[in-house]
């Protein structure tokens, strides 16, 4: 599992995706809720999101359908209709549901709030690719899922009883 | 089914929410997205949402719920959970999926965003429960659900191809 | 939440519900699966399952929704409908969601099997739903929600990389 | 439109799956519930699945993947992850999400069901992937949610006020 999870963390780097990128949103979705809340809080809780059997098999397949498309390897029409990020196409936003669904209502609260808002590095992949120049219709979902999973871990984990 | 859509929409008005309220709520979400788009088609949209037998079970179960818990009917600690809508309480946000996942994953990205900032109605009804004046847990999350829903279903309709 | 558990099993037990019921169904599911799978490994699991606040909230919610249908605390039409399990009432079906999703799309598929098949305890507390002497409408989705996970965890924590 | 469900009622063909092949596996689930079932109300309800935008979303794409994966076009690991449909991937359940979702509760639990017990052209859909032949990793799951659906359908339909 080691091993996947280093290829996995250099295969979102490759697409342009640092783990800090994440770290950055999953602050500040959590910032107004837990007092003295620290970045590497953000980073820690990110790279143990990213350990999870689930979330690698999440995000290889979403980055593997993404370069496909952009290498026009997939007949058409769905390689132009996932390449377009169709208005109505929405398998992109049904796949991050398996990262969402593991961490409870607040993380698939976050996740539909991150999609609307596209903050950070979630914008710079969706206007990348609406420029043609890259296809990020499923990665774009796939870092808000993970950012609001992690938000919702640090929720669950800051909870005083 | 007449009878039963008349009951349910009697009930929201008992509960405080006009269809007109949560029309408003769906004109803002489309509005950039639909040239022209009248208020009195989030009014029609709203109506044939709310029509359905899933959405009829939804808003009547979401209610009685509310109800109860108002009431102090369900024993202790559940009804005080649900009461206070402590922050890791999720079943809310669980029930209205029955709604949502109708209506593809427009609606399910916009549940998420009316969710974290309430506008209109949905911010009244999650005021009025925090005063614990009434208990609207489920309620609120029931009308970002309708209102999502009505959202997706006009983008939807006014696709060209 | 060591309380809220005791709370949990203890409320289950009155409603007809022992954890070993629970554990045989899941033994049942994983057998073929996992050799030499032993039913303390079942029972284990699914205390470890019961422990896990969102899934005491579904279990209590559930359960009093059903006492309070029981007890004809509703207001009608809806006390009626959950009363009779109505065969397109599906709220009960979308509750345990909050518990399924949390364990993977192996407690997904199991929770739509054991949902059609109700083997064991399901079977008996469907039995008596239908019979009008209790109402579990809710509690027989929930036993498959829990029964499902625990099959979903076992199969996660057997598995040899 | 109409271009698009042919050329997806095609590519269905082209992998092995005929349409009366599903509606047999509607009939079977729904013979018991609904009198006077006609095999063709099944072929008939599979026809109008067949025909919503998001349905032809997902089964392009289910099978955009599968066919990837079959000339190797992917990078490993995850080629081969899904190629031996190892039982601790997900994705492929998750996707037909998209349509299973749409049709509700029943639905939803047959999806369940279907992927467990593997009738008809599931199973074989199934055999060829194991015996490295072809992948169907995704296209059997759709099936699932296709025949799933439309059994929900039909039960809707078919029910009496």
């Amino acid at each position: 599992m080691k091993t996947l999870k280093n290829i996995t963390i250099n295969k979102l780097k490759k697409r342009g995706v640092k783990i800090i990128d994440i770290a950055d949103i999953v602050f500040d979705l959590q910032k107004d809720y837990i007092k003295n809340l620290k970045i590497d809080d953000c980073l820690n809780t990110v790279n143990s999101i990213i350990e999870k059997r689930e979330v690698i098999h999440a995000i290889l397949t979403g980055i593997a359908i993404d370069e496909a498309v952009e290498k026009e390897l997939f007949e058409e029409p769905i390689n132009n209709i996932i390449k377009t990020d169709d208005h109505l196409y929405g398998i992109d936003e049904i796949l991050p549901l398996s990262i969402v669904n593991i961490y409870g209502s607040i993380a698939f609260t976050n996740f539909g709030y991150l999609d609307k808002i596209k903050p950070g590095i979630i914008g710079k992949l969706d206007t990348l690719g609406k420029e043609k120049k890259q296809c990020h219709t499923f990665l774009d979902d796939i870092i808000c899922a993970i950012a609001s999973s992690a938000a919702s871990k640090l929720a669950h984990k800051n909870r005083i009883d």
